[in-house]
C-alpha cells in the first residue's frame, strides 16, 4: 500500500491537470528504522519516522494517510482528526463498527476532510455504470449479484499474516474484500436495510509467519508450526435494499484460478450492467430498447469518452491497472481538501460499510435476519 | 417440448449405436384434435389423439412422455405407473411436493422405470464436471454458486402464459428455472439441508394470452386487457449443503441480456470448476497443483473424449445443440427400460428437488432458514 | 457425414412446419455389405446396397446426397445428373477444379437441382451477419479476416486418413477447411480476385491407418509403418475483393487448442462484425453509430429472432449445436427441389471456390499473386 | 507521451527496488515555451527549453529522452550520441530505413546505450510467453499471426495529424502500430526473412487539424477544410521467418470497436500461445501433453510469480495498465546504463524492424514477395 499511495501522489498531477493541489510526501512512517529509512529511500518522502505522532504534530503536515493493519486506525485517525489533520484510511476502516463510529465522530467534530480508500469505486468501469444507473439508462434496479473470489490464500499451507487474526483485523473476507463490494453496492444500488448470510471458516489453521511482511500470494508455502487462524475466510449473504432492490454478495478466500475477481451484476427494468475487475477496462450493458435482432451485452471500453478518461490514456484499451484507481483517489482527494468538491466514500461511509459488515457476521452467528442501522449522515452533499 | 422430445426420440439411435432400443413414435396427444393431428404428422408419430387415456389403455404402449403444464403431471403420472407403463416426466415434476410425492410412490409402487427430464445435467461439460468431481480432481467442495437467468419474459408486457399462474404451474422461477439449478447442485455436489431465501415477484400482471400457445421470448408485447401474475420471477436463495459445503442459488426472469444462463461455480480444495450453458461445448476448469507460472483456468471443449462424446460429433467444438441433451436424455431412459442401467434423475430426485424448492419458498415467506427434508430412496443404485 | 444428413433428413420437418417436402430415406450406399447394413439399420433407411450405381438408376429416388471421399465426387455426381437426380454433394466439390466444372456442366445441362454442403453459412449466426451486411449496417465492407484452426491432426502421430492423400482428397487444409472460409468469404464480401499465398506441410508422415474409418480426433496415435503426406496442412493466404475490399485467410491443422475455430471479422466503414463457430449461438457486432460512451462490440444471441429462428428452438441459447445447420440445409434443400427457392451454395459456387482454392496452391508453389478467374453463373438468382 | 515517460521516471524505483539508478528529470523540451514551461510543472521536471540542443549540450544530462514526430528522431538521436548521451527513442525509430540506420551508426560508433520504445513487449503476459517459448514449452514454433486493430481515427472525420503525413510520419499504420507487432514477432520467433503484403489507404483525406495536439481518439470530427492523407490505413502481411515458421501481421486504423487490438496466436508443434493487450493480463496457452479430458486453452494472470511479478503488484489481475508497460522500460534503461544487462530492442532492432517495414510497403507497391536484408549485430548479448 505504501508503494499504490506514494506512487499515485507522485503522479496524480501528471495525469489531472490542472491539478487541485500537488502533494509533497513530508514523513513517512514504518515499524522500524530501517523499514521506513528503506521506504523513505524507494517511495520518495522527504522524511521518515518509527513515530506516528510525529506526523500528527508536524505543522507542515495537511494530510494523514492510514496504511496500517487494521486494529491501528482508530488511534492514529482520531489523533490525526483532533489535530486538524485531514484523513484518508484505508479500509476496512477499523476492526469493528464501534471504532469506526469514534473515528466518524471524531472527524465530524473536528470538520475535517475524510475519506476512506474503497478504491475499487474509482476504476473508471465503475464510474461509467453509474454514470448510466443515474441517466436511467437500466432503468429501476432489481437486483444486485457482487462477488470478490480470490486465491492467494486459498493454499492452507500459505502464512498467517494478520489478515487471519481477529484481534488485528476485525474478520476476514468479510472486511477485508467483501467490505469492497458492500461499498460497491451502496455505490451504485443504495443502502442495505437487512442480510441473511452464511459465514465460513474452512481453513483453521495455517503456518505462523515468520517475517513482518504480508506477503499475499507471493509467499513460500511453510511447514513449520501452525496458528489458529479466528476469522472467516468465506461470507455468502443475501441482501435488501431500502428502496425495493434485492441482492446478494459473496466474498471467498478459497476460489482456485480466481485472483481479483471483483464483479458485479445488475438487472434494472430497461437493461442489466455487467463488470468484473480482472478485465477492468471493460463494462457490459445490456440495453432492453434495442431491436430483438440486435439486443445484447455490449462491452464498453473506457477511455477518453468515459468518466477520468479525459485525465489517463489517450486510446480506450491502453489501460489501466490498479495504480490508477488509487491515483483517481488521490485527485478526488486533492479536491476535497481544496474544496472543490467533497469526496465519498468517506468515513460515514466507511462506518455504513462496517455495519453492513458486522450485521453479515452476526447474521452469519444467529442464522436470523439482521438488520442494518442507518447512519444519517450529517452533511448530505 | 413435443419437438424436442420427438427429435430425440427418431434420432438417439443415430447417436448412440448400437441403442439400447428404438423409440417407436405410436400416440401422440395434444388438447385439440387439430393440434393432435398437425403434431403427429410434423413429430412423425403413428398416430393422435385428444384423450390421454388412450395412452394410458393402450398394450403396445411401454412408455409415457408427459410434457403437459405442470398441472397435469401427477394425475397423468399415477395412472401410467398404475397401469404398468414407464414415465418420464418434464420438470418440475409437479406443482407442489405433495403431489410429488404421490407420484413418486406409484412409480415405486409399480416398479416402473421413471425419470424427470432435467436435460441439463446431460450436457457432456456437466457431466465432465460430474467426472472430475468423482475423480477428486477439485478435492473437497467447499462452495457451490448457481445461476439460472433469463430476459424472455422480462418485458411486463410479454404474454400470461400458464408459466405465471399458480394453479397450473404451482411456482414461478423457482420451479420453472431453478429447480434445474438445484438438480445441478444435487448432482455435482450433494444433498441440500437447509435453505433462506429472497423470494420476489417484481412483475405484478401481464397482458391476457390470447393465443393457447406457450409463446416463451417470441412473442409479441401485449396491450390488451391483463391478469394477474400470482408466482414468483425471481429468487435467491443460500444453501447449506449435507456434507458440509455451502452455496447460492439465483434464479431470474429478469434478466435483461441473459438468455439461458445457466452457470455453476464450484470451489473444492484442490481446483474450481466453472459452466455457463450459454457456451455448453466449454466446461472451464482451475487445478491447484500447477505450476504457479501456469496455473488458472483452462477451457476444455467436450467431444469424443469426454461423457457421451464418442456418440455425438466427431471433433470438439462442432458442437451440441439443445437437442443433444435431450437426445442423451432418451439414450439414458432407454438403457433404464431394457435394464442396462438405472437411471437418474428418477421421480425420487424429482420429489427430493421439489423439497428443496417448496422450502426455497417457504424461507421466502418466512424470512427464516427452512430445512429440507431428506427423502431416503429405496432402491439405491 | 452419413450420421448427420441422415438425421437431418429424419428431423428437418419437426423444425421447419410445414416442411417444404418430407424425405424419404430410400436407399443408403457404403462400402461394404456390413457397413451398409449398419448405416441402414442406424440410420433408418429403407434399404442398402454396396454399389451407388443402384441408387442412381432406382426411379423412385429424386436426390442423390453425395458423403464419399473427395475423389468419387464427380463420377456420382454427373451420373446423378445425367439420370435427371437432383445432387447434393459434400465440400470440396471435388479434388480439381477441373473435376468441379466438369460436375456444374452436368447439373446445369440436366437442370437438376445441386448444391453444396458448405453447411456453416447455415449457422444461423453467420446468416445474421449477412442480413446485417444486407442492411447496410456495417457500411461498405473494407476487410474480411477468416479462419479455420483445429488441432484434431496436430499429433504427427495420428492417422493418415485419405484426408492426407492428394489422390483422394486432392489438397489438405485448403479443400478440407479453408474451402469453408472461402464459401463465407463469398457469401457474405463477394468475388475474390486475387491471392498471395503460403502454403505448408509441416507433418511430413503419418502412421497408416488400420482401417477404413475416418478416424479424425478421436483416434489413437499409431507406432506403426508410416506414410508420406502429399497434401498441405497449413495455408495462409491474402485476398483482394473484386469489389476493392481485402482480406486474409488462414487455415490449419496444426493449432494445439483449437477445435473447429471458424471465425470471421469483417470491418465496415460503420461497423464491424466478428464470429467464432465454437461460440456459434453469438454474433458480435460494433457500430460506429453509438454514442461514444457506450461503443463496443455488443453480443447478440440468435434465437426467434434472427434467421432460420421461428424454426428452431424457442428461446436465444437453448441453443444450436452441428446438427442444426445440417437440419438447415436440408430445409434448404427441399425449398429448391419443391420450387420455392432457389438454392446457394450450388455447384457453380462449388466450382468458384475450387478456382480460388486452386490459386491458393498455385500461389503458394509460384510466390506470385494468382488471378482467380470469375465463373460466370447461367441462371442468376 | 510525456505523461507516460515521466511517470515512468518518477516511479520505477517505487516499483524496482532498490533501483538500478533513480532517475532526475532535469530539462523538458516543447516546441513552444508555453507547451514547455507547463509541460515541466505538469511532469515534474527541474527546467524546460524550447532548444533541444540545449539538452544535448548539457553536461548534467545522461539520457535523451526522444518522443517527438517521428521527423525528429534522426537529428536528435544523432547529435545526442555524437554528444556521448544515451538515447532512447520512441518508436517507429525514424521514418525510413535510411534514417534509421544513421542512427544506428551513430550510437555504435559512439558506444551509448540505446533503445526503442517497443514497450508492448513490456507486457508481463508477453514476457512469460517468451518464458514459454524459451524453455520450448511449445515446441518449435510454426506459425504467427499478429494484429493491431484500431479505430480512434476510423472516422473520416477525426483531425490529419502528422501520423497521417508521409513526410513527418515516414509511414501510417505500418510504422505507427504495425512496427508493434513486427517487433513481437521478432521477439518472440526470431528474424523474418521475406513478406508479401497488401497495403491500403482507404481515407484519402481528412480535416486540417486546427490545433497542434495530436489528439487520438478524443478529438471532435471536423468540419472544416480537408488534406489529402498520403500514408497507408491499412496493412495485411505474410511472414516468412528465417527459421521456417510463416505468419501474418494485420494492422488496420479502420477496425471499428476494437481500440488497441494487439494480438498474437503462435501455434507450435507442442503448444499455442494467445495473447490481447486489450485483456493484458492474461496469457493463453495451451499444450499438447494434457490429457484428452482436460486438454483446452488456460487463461493465467500475470502476477508475482510471472516477470516482473515481484516489483508490481502482490495480487495477480491487481492489474497492470499502460503505464506499467513504461514503468518496466524505464527499469530496463536504467539497467543497461548502469551496467547492469544490456537493452533490447535497441536501435538495431529499431533499423531491422524499419527494414521489415519497408518491405511490407515495397510489396505493398510491387505486388511481389520481398526480401527483408538482415542487419547482423556488432554486439551480440
Amino acid at each position: 500500500m505504501g508503494k499504490a499511495h506514494s506512487m499515485a501522489y507522485a503522479t496524480m498531477p501528471m495525469f489531472f491537470w490542472p491539478a487541485p493541489a500537488r502533494p509533497v510526501k513530508k514523513l513517512i512512517v514504518d515499524v522500524t528504522d530501517e523499514l521506513a529509512h528503506t521506504a523513505a529511500e524507494r517511495y520518495a518522502w522527504e522524511s521518515h519516522t518509527t513515530n506516528w505522532e510525529a506526523a500528527i504534530n508536524d505543522p507542515e503536515i495537511d494530510l494523514i494517510d492510514i496504511a496500517t493493519p487494521n486494529n491501528m486506525h482508530a488511534e492514529i485517525a482520531i489523533a490525526a482528526a483532533e489535530a486538524g489533520k485531514h484523513v484518508i484510511c484505508e479500509k476496512p476502516l477499523a476492526p469493528t463498527a464501534k471504532e469506526a463510529r469514534e473515528m466518524l465522530e471524531a472527524v465530524e467534530k473536528a470538520g475535517v476532510v475524510n475519506a476512506v480508500a474503497f478504491n475499487y469505486r474509482r476504476t473508471p468501469a465503475v464510474a461509467l455504470a453509474k454514470r448510466y444507473i443515474d441517466e436511467g439508462a437500466i432503468g429501476e434496479i432489481l437486483n444486485f449479484r457482487g462477488t470478490y473470489l480470490q486465491d492467494w490464500s486459498a493454499d492452507p499451507d500459505s502464512p498467517l499474516s494478520w489478515r487471519f487474526q481477529k484481534k488485528i483485523a476485525g474478520s476476514g473476507a468479510v472486511g477485508d474484500i467483501g467490505s469492497h463490494v458492500v461499498d460497491l453496492a451502496r455505490y451504485l444500488v443504495g443502502e442495505i436495510e437487512e442480510v441473511t448470510s452464511v459465514v465460513s471458516n474452512f481453513i483453521k489453521d495455517r503456518p505462523l509467519q515468520t517475517s513482518g511482511f504480508d506477503a499475499l500470494g507471493a509467499g513460500e508455502a511453510g511447514r513449520g508450526p501452525r496458528g489458529a487462524v479466528d476469522v472467516d475466510d468465506e461470507a455468502m449473504t443475501l441482501l435488501r435494499f431500502r428502496d425495493g432492490a434485492v441482492g446478494s454478495m459473496e466474498a471467498t478466500r478459497n476460489a482456485w484460478g480466481r485472483n481479483n475477481f471483483i464483479t458485479f451484476e445488475i438487472h434494472g427494468t430497461e437493461g442489466s450492467l455487467y463488470f468484473n475487475y480482472e478485465k477492468r477496462d471493460e463494462l457490459q450493458v445490456a440495453f432492453k430498447n434495442e431491436p430483438a435482432d440486435r439486443r445484447g451485452f455490449r462491452t464498453v471500453y473506457t477511455g477518453p469518452n468515459t468518466p477520468y478518461g479525459e485525465a489517463l490514456w489517450p486510446i480506450p484499451a491502453l489501460g489501466i491497472g490498479y495504480g490508477e484507481t488509487k491515483i483517481i483517489e488521490a485527485y478526488e482527494l486533492m479536491r476535497a481538501i481544496t474544496g472543490e468538491a467533497p469526496i465519498r466514500p468517506d468515513f460515514s461511509d466507511g462506518y455504513q460499510t462496517a455495519l453492513v459488515d458486522e450485521a453479515i457476521l452476526a447474521s452469519g452467528a444467529s442464522g436470523q435476519w439482521q438488520n442494518v442501522p442507518l447512519y444519517e449522515r450529517q452533511n448530505l452533499t
